[in-house]
């Protein structure tokens, strides 16, 4: 059982969609990685940071999910980040109606001792300045996967690509990985972004699935099929939290086993979007992600016998 | 061995995506349809109609691949049909340029004696009035398909809803699954959908796969993600005549056996699209579709043991 090294935001949210709306609450990259990948009971830690108006409530969530706190920074006077943003009817596009930096904007990240040697580095979506400092403080992690948005893609290019050279793995959507190689076609596209430096591409296509590539080869993961989906919020941040959560507790960092990693990021961020904001990931149990594993089971395994 | 019967659209098609433009080629929904289903080596009869302008080779070519054109009415110093259409970048949409109905306007359909006992009927997407007709000749079939689109949800919604009521399964985009259903959800879309008629509703999402529903089953296939799609005309017809024609060879009708005829459609689909027209089906054998269906038991069969 490895050690998952966790950096992301942890901030207030407030969010609207056609089935209501939130006043601030609980939401952040990292808050809804590190609580996807406690369903694996891994020994995981968050580097984050937050000001002095955030609830010691939501701090004791993520301890009681055996989410290590020690790396996230409190700053005195400060204000945590808050992002707000309103889902349209299709629920695949969203406006951001408000972005507060807050203390993030001077976040200097500090790695714990206990996480320098972590093997598997889950890097959240932020700015790749943040990222990269993350990197220069482990020790011979066994995996870095990276976590990006087209909105570092228009802002800090550059900084980004040295990000992207020194991770394993790089998750990203669809219309990002057309951004980031100039390349219409994914499979075309997963290529150029491997020669950037990452040996792993994930292709993440929000409803329509998550796709994997390696050299020539190629994996896809459906996203279950739900009867609604009422806030997407957080379910890329549950994806990463499941894929590297995975990865972490099995040690197995082979294609093989990253296939059953994007299915269990798959399988996490299903549950994400059945409810608003992180609701739905505090109560969930092991047996409840076990039986959504055979939904995906039954969902995509086929038996054809030639003849 | 079963027996299939496909009506629908012989034509000519015009086409222009971003790789390039063609003069007036074969096309129509029944010609893409036997292409696929011939690669089952089933016995397969067309009803169609085309006018005195339309090649000998293009009829010849159809029994060449073991489709039989007896139903194929050839209406003496009539015009064939006329379909014209531009693709847009995405290769997602298109604008339909031209659209001459030309015999097709008149067009009332005999199914020959030797189809009228066919195990399984592949109603091409045409008007509902003409799928109607095919029903009514048929004596006790096994298993009826249905293709149509949202042009006839327009146009001839009453009429359509009939021939809804008397199929086994339907195979439909996800928007038109959405227009018919009034339900965004494709799992409600689905449900709303089964409760007209249909046993198995398909929805076919394009690029990002198909899903087959059935009570409170599910199964998804996911497109082949490509290097570069050519051209997606007849991608949906090619799909139906594989889903149809693997069942047709088969004669299994359950779920489980659905499930390989959508990995088949899939499958045939995958290649429809890399050429112009139906450039790709006259050539392609055997040997490149197993091949393929082991590209998609790679792109999809995973195996997780819980700990």
């Amino acid at each position: 059982m490895g050690k998952l090294l966790i950096v992301g935001t942890v901030a207030f949210d407030a969010i609207e969609t056609p089935f209501g709306k939130t006043d601030k609450i609980l939401g952040g990259a990292a808050t809804y990685i590190g609580l996807s990948a406690s369903n694996f009971g891994i020994d995981s830690g968050v580097v984050s940071v937050v000001g002095e108006d955030f609830p010691q409530e939501h701090l004791d969530l993520l301890t009681e999910h055996n989410v290590n706190i020690d790396g996230i920074e409190i700053v005195k006077g400060g204000k945590t980040f808050f992002w707000s943003g309103k889902y349209h009817n299709d629920m695949n596009s969203r406006d951001t109606l408000v972005t507060e930096l807050n203390v993030l904007a001077d976040f200097d990240p500090v790695v714990p001792a206990a996480y320098q040697n972590a093997d598997v580095v889950m890097l959240g979506n932020l700015h790749p300045f943040v990222q990269m400092r993350v990197i220069e403080q482990v020790k011979n992690p066994k995996l870095i996967v990276l976590d990006t948005m087209n909105f570092w893609m228009d802002s800090a290019l550059e900084e980004l690509k040295q990000v992207i050279a020194k991770v394993d793995v790089i998750t990203i959507n669809d219309e990002e990985a057309r951004q980031l190689s100039g390349e219409y076609s994914l499979v075309k596209a997963a290529r150029e972004i491997e020669k950037m430096g990452p040996k792993y591409v994930v292709i993440k296509k929000g409803e329509h699935g998550a796709l994997l590539f390696h050299d020539d080869k190629m994996f896809f993961a459906p996203a279950l099929p739900l009867e609604e989906v009422f806030d997407p919020t957080g379910a890329g941040d549950t994806f990463a939290g499941g894929f590297s959560g995975y990865l972490a507790k099995t040690e197995d960092y082979s294609f093989k086993n990253m296939k059953n990693a994007i299915i269990y990021g798959s399988n996490l961020a299903s549950f994400c979007v059945e409810k608003f904001g992180t609701e739905r990931m505090e109560s969930l149990d092991k047996k409840e992600v076990e039986e959504r594993l055979e939904q995906f089971k039954k969902l995509t395994q086929f038996k054809i016998e030639l003849s």
